[in-house]
């Protein structure tokens, strides 16, 4: 075990080299069994000495966020229970929603209510109606970490017939680092059977840690309304095995369907600021998940984090009640048009060194949008006044907390 | 058929927008069934008037190159045959093996010996042996794209035991375009039964051309020495049914085991110009095919091109006369320890705008080796040296066929 304690008190690259001349100088094998027989997948990686990018996550620091679209939550709760019933559960009720939620017993579970948002977020010109509900779940949750999966959600089972523990999966993607700086072409390394590639460069297989999991969708895809509308019998069967870093400076559509993050560190980037003026309550007429996205791209990148895509799956329902996609063309094309300046914007952000919390970090992006994108469309500069009154909202609902 | 002509006439951007106003007001499902009823997947789409990312590719376009580094190919090529057997195959014979070599036939082939290595590469420093010696076959082929595949590699089969064309995928990947200014969470979007997720900018929806396929390996994946040394009996028996655009600006491991590429436009990047002091006749004893991946995704990134990862896959054999990965420690260190400069390197390269072509990116990359690495070890020096004699030798060999 002494391997160990040369690990820690050598710095990034030393460690790797000194283990090498020490196999090859004395060619001993019986040193490389002893590696093998302590089964350490990375031996070979330079260990920082302080900072061990590997997380344990226990069940005690997750909320399970959950939005009520409709009242009746039942058979959404009992599908979900084997997974989701040791953890703590916040349900937003949607504000124009006036029946009672049903909800089966055997949950540890929290309802927040229009008149709670209103006393939690007091006066502000921040919407939380629709799917924007589920940020204040985010805001008054006193975990570290946060998973959110849309009610209209099940488990989903995977190419062996198993049923996916989301749940899981999404804590296994944030305890185990990103690596974000170089691709790995066979995804994951640090799932059992994995490992980085030929020419991956050892000091950047510590990684980094990962803040966000982006888990995918079986049967109806998160489409825009255009696709839904031309697309509206197309289901994705497609089971992709795979969990990847998306890298640095990428830009990607996070959403909002599925998705755990850390709520510590990015919770602030978080928040229902992009409303459209037509908004509805499907995805498809909705682009708050996909700006928030953006904005926790653009901070973990700048504040050395990782951000991951794939696994887990949800299987999301294409209901009836769903309703028409071509119907909602007319609202989702507001959200398709603008996107044509949402993206180049985000992919020229550059955030300065002062800004060393994801509060500051979307302090200095509201700005941004306001004085670039503020002109353009009012969506913008709504955009950026909801952002700060959030970063406030953020800091006194957290402080209170604290 | 009007809409296509529509669509043709019209500038990126305002077919979206004139498609859709037509929708809105009329509220004519007639118009959206056509649409269906035309199977166009990407009716939406803003469609260039002038480019038309995707391509179609001919068996005669298409040449296969495989490495003999030993004589005996007839189970290869046999095992190959209902996969390669229509194209034109190019067999490069390593310059240091003597006997003769078995192909079996059947095959519209052509050998390339050590005499001809010499012969039209005349007098040069660069090495063309080992798994150097396919690059031979890069140059003197004179077709617009090149599928390579190492000889110790049979097909492979998918999830449902059906065995994977890796041609075909090969060819599908370079056929479609590639979306390296925006990552899809779902993938490659042009798949059948895929498309954009909300939130992708649909200017971006074109795409770019695809100049580089990068194909995986089953089995015996392709880790470096101290990595397999570490895990002698891992296998990877993990298929990712998946192909994805590496975002632009992100820097991979670029696998010369599986690839295919656009010859015309990629062709200078491919050389074996990066050679370590005691590289061996196993992959993880060599860095060259990293070298020339980093270069082709500094170029392809400059040009504007895109490089995709993920299928085909190949099923990499884990034969005994592979040698021992422990063994090959000393030589394959050295290039582990090389990749903490390069890589650093190829991701602060950026390009002047005169650069145009491949030659003249691989030119410019050269100086920059050769200024800012040069003093820090010989490798470097001799690649830069070697990636100029590679450029001239290009042009020369090409100027002749023309």
């Amino acid at each position: 075990m002494h391997l160990f304690n040369v690990q820690k008190t050598l710095h990034a690259g030393k460690l790797t080299e000194k283990i090498l001349k020490l196999f090859m100088a004395t060619g001993n094998e019986n040193i490389l069994s002893l590696i093998q027989s302590l089964n350490i997948q990375h031996i070979l990686l330079p260990v920082l000495p302080t900072k061990n990018m590997s997380v344990e996550i226990k069940d005690n620091e997750v909320d399970i966020v959950i939005t009520a679209l409709q009242p009746d939550l039942t058979s959404f709760m009992e599908d979900w229970r084997p997974i989701i019933s040791q953890f703590h559960i916040i349900i937003v009720k949607e504000p124009g929603l006036e029946e009672d939620l049903q909800i089966p017993q055997g949950f540890d579970h929290q309802i927040y209510t229009g008149s709670d948002i209103q006393r939690i977020a007091g006066h502000t010109s921040i919407t939380f109606s629709g799917h924007s509900c589920c940020y204040i779940g985010y805001l008054v949750s006193q975990k570290k970490y946060v998973i959110s999966i849309d009610s209209d959600c099940l488990p989903a089972r995977d190419k062996n017939g198993c049923v996916v523990d989301a749940v899981a999966q999404h804590i296994a993607n944030l305890q185990t680092p990103a690596t974000p700086f170089f691709f790995n072409t066979l995804y994951d390394p640090y799932r059992t059977g994995a490992d980085f590639v030929r020419g991956y460069p050892f000091s950047l297989r510590t990684g980094v840690q990962c803040v966000l999991s982006c888990g995918l969708w079986l049967n109806l895809a998160d489409y825009d309304a255009p696709t839904q509308a031309v697309k509206p019998n197309e289901r994705n069967h497609r089971y992709v095995d795979a969990v990847l870093t998306v890298p640095a400076r990428a830009m990607m559509p996070v959403s909002g369907i599925n998705i755990a993050f850390d709520r510590e560190i990015m919770g602030p980037t978080f928040f229902p600021g992009f409303r459209l003026p037509e908004e509805g309550k499907q995805r498809w007429e909705s682009m708050e998940d996909i700006w928030c996205g953006l904005c926790a791209k653009v901070v973990g990148d700048h504040l050395g984090h990782g951000v991951k895509s794939g696994l887990p799956y949800v299987w999301r329902s294409a209901s009836a009640n769903r309703g028409d996609a071509f119907g909602s063309l007319k609202r989702g094309w507001e959200g398709v048009k603008l996107m044509e300046e949402v993206v180049p914007f985000f992919q020229s952000v550059r955030l300065p060194r002062t800004a060393v919390t994801a509060e500051e970090c979307v302090f200095e992006i509201a700005k941004m949008v306001s004085e670039r994108l503020g002109q353009s469309n009012a969506v913008f500069s709504k955009a950026a006044a909801a952002m700060i009154e959030w970063v406030k909202l953020w800091k006194t609902v957290n402080s209170q907390q604290a």
